[in-house]
């Protein structure tokens, strides 16, 4: 059997797991990234993590080491071109950087790309060879498989699926000029400015009760609707409806096989999803209308699941061929 | 040397080509289509052609034929889906009922596709891995290329981009569901629609003089703007922003290195090109604004050249990587 070495570098933490071909992981380690102290310290942390997976089996045979990393890099030259959450990290070339200390291979990826490959090579999409990764919560992102492979696009900068344009008016989402995007539409930070303009308007809502404009987020808002609060019912079924409409331009760009969906803002569920299937329903041409819309069910781990499962696709391509 | 023969089954034409790796036409022929024959006789036709290209150069070692139909089909079984505009083609075999009477193999692909091919072959797009192709006509279609493949996604069905949706209001496109899709709100069909409306309406326009509401089209609309009518160019000028709207989400989830752009309404030049160039500046992230807008310079010509560069591509992916 052969392994992999997962690390999944977030603004909060960093993580590590040792993982096999199935997927099951064999150690798992976390520890504060403490970004503050810039990327040297970083990088020290992450190395001592791969080096405690290796210790956790030392006889294992370990294939290489996969970097889930955030913001947009191209995996191609292994440089991080930006980290929102990061600083310090511009243009820094983190695979160089990392496998200049290790015997074995480093791929690096964007978080939201691997996420894809975790859940193709390791969740609901094992056997497809189309399928796409949507992850809503503060952003939206995410990953498309598309004919077997992971779509990267030049310069590594594909998938950023959470700019796709929805509507010609409309907000721009944090410093990103994409008037009308989907993320300026739908993602938490668009539900929690959508309540709190609400709130200080004096609009008659449950949430009045639950949160001021400042601390307002999707977690009260859903807690809002499930006690019968018709604004937080809108707010969301508003939320759901954009989500349909980018699923209808996903369906007919790229014909997945279903679209998975994690991140905060999904556990909103079918009150999030119904509206968005009725969309489909109603918009897409036949032949793509019944892809199925599914809760990924590998949780917070998905994007250090995929960052091993990017090693075995990358390290050993005749292997990944033939779990197509 | 090695040769493709190349087919376009078009609505009103069917057209024939030799083609060489280099994209140089060595012969090349146009029949009348007569589809209201039926799918027998027309393969007929086609096998015909086919034998004429081979006559015209005996010696011309051949690798393959390729065919570009019109509609959805599914180029891995060898079957159309169905044919707008050609009757009795529902979910007929037609590689199969190619291959079977010649001793070469045969392709077939989605035309919109195939241009892509033509045009990362033959065209603008050699050496490129990423470009998307648009056709702005009648209807809008495209094809796009992603890492170096043509993208076919699940059933061969991907790159539908005509059914993107830009607004969450707005028209449908024909048969089509999409409301407020690419193609019900830019296509040559929507400039004709809205200026029948304002014809009938009674806007104050040059298009009176030029045309009724029956017959008025791209051509009459376009010398209308020539000649400084200011409802003509305001219409070519919004068709142009919702061009603009949907560059910048194929800009944000394929990466491509240029978007190529063919088809009647593509006539219309800057007119249309400039506002859709000021979309892409003002909402685009700043790793996307450069990308080039670029008017094919293959012509009618592009599928038919591109279905024979799909059979170099498919039949020797070798050669394929090469020129890569």
């Amino acid at each position: 059997m052969q392994y992999a070495i997962g690390i999944d570098l977030g603004g909060t933490h960093l993580r590590a797991a040792l993982v096999d071909r199935d997927g099951n992981v064999l150690a798992h380690q976390r520890v504060l990234t403490l970004a503050q102290e810039g990327p040297d310290a970083v990088i020290g942390r992450m190395l001592a993590l791969i080096r405690a997976m290796h210790s956790a089996h030392p006889n294992a045979s370990i294939c290489g080491v996969g970097i889930a990393a955030p913001g947009p890099l191209d995996p191609v030259s292994g440089v991080v071109v930006t980290t929102p959450n990061l600083p310090g990290w511009d243009n820094f070339p983190l695979r160089e950087r990392v496998a200049s200390a290790l015997d074995w291979p480093v791929v690096i990826g964007n978080d939201a790309n691997l996420a894809a490959v975790g859940e193709w090579r390791f969740g609901g999409g094992r056997g497809m060879q189309n399928l796409i990764y949507v992850t809503i919560s503060t952003g939206i992102g995410g990953g498309i498989i598309a004919d077997g492979k992971l779509l990267l696009g030049h310069r590594g900068l594909a998938a950023e699926i959470g700019h796709m344009v929805l509507s010609f008016e409309g907000p721009t989402s944090g410093s990103a000029p994409t008037r009308g995007s989907w993320e300026a539409l739908a993602s938490g930070t668009a539900l929690a400015r959508d309540a709190a303009a609400a709130l200080r308007a004096g609009t008659s809502t449950l949430l009045s009760e639950l949160a001021t404009p400042d601390t307002v987020s999707t977690m009260y808002i859903q807690a809002a609707a499930e006690q019968g609060d018709a604004f937080a019912q809108e707010l969301i079924e508003q939320a759901g409806r954009w989500c349909g409409v980018a699923f209808v331009t996903l369906l007919h760009l790229f014909s997945p096989e279903a679209i998975f969906i994690g991140g905060g803002v999904s556990n909103l569920g079918d009150r999030l999803l119904a509206p968005a299937r009725k969309e489909i329903e109603s918009r897409a041409l036949p032949g793509y209308r019944e892809t199925p819309l599914i809760l990924t069910h590998l949780g917070d781990s998905i994007g250090l699941l995929g960052a091993a499962a990017y090693v075995f696709d990358e390290c050993s391509p005749v292997a990944s061929d033939t779990s197509a």
